[in-house]
């Protein structure tokens, strides 16, 4: 695959700058090939990239009249090297072909051009949009519908009911629609409350590598359109996440939590059961969140409050021994006064 | 399947009132049949299930004369419709079946009305219970023995010489004997420690995805009856976790602690290693207990320690800025009289 | 296998007291059978072993002229027995077998002597060394290259381009080189960064069960030689980890973190992107490094800083609610001084 500079700066909204040479793949400032597109967002890459690549994307304030290279200005470098870069590399995996070491259902319904490797287990009623690909060792239980362009890496394995949408990626590992996790207590031990539901994932969502997302009890645990989750996070049933949110590694999420749209939860962060945090909220790593939270907070800490208020508690907090030495010694003065 | 109500309020130790109607299944208060119970715990639930279920599993403060639909009256109705709801699901993968596509030792010996499904290898010596259940891709290890009535969901990696009871839930992703995490230091690297031991698992134990528990050094890690472990905790080589304990997502408890009778982890929360944690005792989430705790304890923190006054300790310790501000002032007002 | 005392002693650097008897195993010091060899570090633990095992490692300071039973003095008994175990034990898994109900690439190639079980999936170009071990249900990516002696366990799952060094081991579950955590924002969504890098681990690196370890965005995410992680770790796209780490249960390490030389993270600790923590640094549990670290540090809490200093602030925090009281009190003392 081959495309001129032009047609690529078409694609990114950008400004070519030089010859409309072409271009056959895309490589960083320390590798690309003279035939490859790079990027650079300050001095020291495009210098790197300039030695390197065949062309360069850079922001205006990096143009300059003695770069002989082409180049592409644009706002946002890595973000049109990124776009560019989906344009020339296929999606692993993608064989399209059915893999006679795969077990599928009679029942199960398959789009076309899908990928399907060895060691695939698709169970009965499971719907498989077109464009799919299942990795080795990916398990699609009872009913699962799963939409075009959708990639499970291997071993992913995905229970009964779950409803995937288009153009999602699951990382290896990821277990989609596990039990929930709920019990009433009896004289000697617990009886497990049924858990009926489901899991409904958006399009264009990416799960990291083993993650869990148990299925509603009744109902839905949903994840929002575009919504990113990290590796091994923890997500509870009927918790319903919106659109466009980043959770980042090790993150838990308790029991029917609501996080709204664009929301931030750092790495290790977790979220008590049954409250809502409000849209574009940002919760720092290793925080619990333990209340309600207004939209557009960005809270800390154990239970998570304002993140600034936080710092200055912490700030304080170091200053602690010297404190009690200083109301010992206060204490002292005092008592002499008083005498 | 059908029973009628007045059997069912035997099952569940309740009073029937209104009409012996046959029921065929259960559902949620928003979306039960005419022909389904469903469950309420306050009044806004009640008049949900009214609307839509053919009986009504209730409190006795819920009852009332109006009510026509038939009731059950009931010290807990989740727990009574949790018990109801077992009666008529059947457990998933439940295919009574041996798939062609399982690898299956010769030396195995297989319980009666198992079901075995695609992917699943069994090694030498390994002893399955009756009405066993290995969803795909799970793998039984060498002389693993596996009670009746046990559930293993897809991807499960139980490694060799395991023990595990009758009606356990293991789900998917879980990996039950993995190499315990022990290491002598050398000049140059580690030998690592043999780790000779297993993994017992008692009755009626349910474990979480992706949970990881490790294999005794020697002697046995073990998970006492009725125990319920949630997705992704880490459990460690020769830890003893007793019966009735509630472990919650993402917890770590570290080697050759001891859990007792009943304890409560909550999530995120870690125990070191070598330590006990008396009966009855409830973690509070993200903390880190790291000394022994008497039996009823309720703790906080890092390290965790009494739970109301750690409560008091983050109440007081918001004041901290506030706190340096007015020791500041005592100093200069102090000084002053001293002048 | 049988080897005499006096071969045993000369392996671990260690000098034989008593009869120089053949010993074909090793066992605990209460299980230890006669024709074994068992280990002692104290005295409880030698009258264990001296009433089981027919021989005992032990230091100086535990000989005795009493002592009939064999023993042999070294400097460090629990690595002299780890080393003696390595002798008499194989390797789990190792059928020197290649199953027909595995699956490999024509264009794989395979060292000699190795062990590759049902349910193994291996993809174009991958290279396997000599005596590699390939657990069910393990898969292989593209173009992976295995070094002689590793172990894969169970369910493990290697994307392309990984490079595994020699005498390697991966626990159960385990993802190496998952796509890395990277998108730029869109009005509508985000646009996925691409992951073009690999996975690259050193010799004798043991890996825990379920850890997630991303791929590099370009370039590598590295994991120096000997160094030993726990179970349930994660650790991003570019993190740099030198030889003879160890990285205990559930942590997670940000993008482009480098961790050097002989550094501990203790459980549940957090490393924030783009820092390096410096050799022989240790981070005690549950503590987040946000900063640079110097070589030789010994850091805790959040920030985590000195641990020295931590345990002052923690213990003068629990004074919290009582300094408060003091403050107040002498205000109000000086309050009536300056009446």
């Amino acid at each position: 695959m081959k495309y001129n500079l032009k047609k690529l700066a078409e694609l990114v909204d950008g400004q070519l700058q030089g010859t409309n040479i072409e271009i056959d793949g895309v490589g960083g400032a320390d590798n690309a090939a003279k035939t490859e597109i790079s990027f650079a967002q300050n001095q020291e890459y495009l210098d790197l990239a300039l030695a390197n690549a065949g062309a360069v994307l850079i922001t205006e304030d990096l143009a300059a009249d003695e770069i002989e290279t082409p180049v592409i200005i644009v706002e946002n470098p890595r973000l049109a090297f990124s776009k560019i870069a989906h344009k020339f590399t296929t999606q692993p995996y993608q064989s399209f072909n059915i893999a006679d070491e795969a077990v599928i259902s009679d029942t199960a319904q398959l789009g076309s051009e899908v990928s399907i490797h060895p060691g695939v287990v698709i169970a009965d009623g499971a719907q498989i949009g077109d464009e799919v690909i299942l990795a080795p060792g990916v398990y699609v239980g009872q009913d699962v519908s799963i939409g075009e362009g959708t990639i499970l890496y291997p071993n992913v394995t995905v229970e009964r009911g779950s409803q995937i949408g288009s153009d999602v990626e699951i990382n290896s590992g990821a277990v989609i629609g596990s039990e929930g996790f709920g019990f009433e207590e009896e004289e000697e031990g617990y009886v497990k409350v049924p858990q009926f539901g489901n899991v409904v994932i958006e399009d264009d969502v990416e799960i990291g590598a083993n993650v869990t997302i148990d299925r509603g009890a009744t109902g839905s645990t949903t994840i929002g359109r575009s919504t990113k989750i990290d590796n091994l996070v923890h997500i509870a049933h009927n918790v319903e996440i919106g659109p466009e949110c980043l959770i980042i590694a090790q993150v838990g999420i308790a029991g029917s939590a609501k996080v709204e749209r664009k929301v931030t939860l750092a790495g290790k962060s977790g979220v008590v059961g049954h409250i809502t945090i409000g849209e574009n909220t940002t919760v720092a790593a290793n925080s619990t969140v333990t209340h309600d939270l207004e939209a557009e907070s960005f809270v800390s800490g154990y239970p998570a409050h304002d993140h600034r208020q936080e710092r200055r508690t912490k700030a304080a907090r170091k200053k602690l021994p010297e404190m009690l030495k200083r109301i010992r010694k206060l204490e002292k003065r005092i008592e002499e006064l008083e005498e």
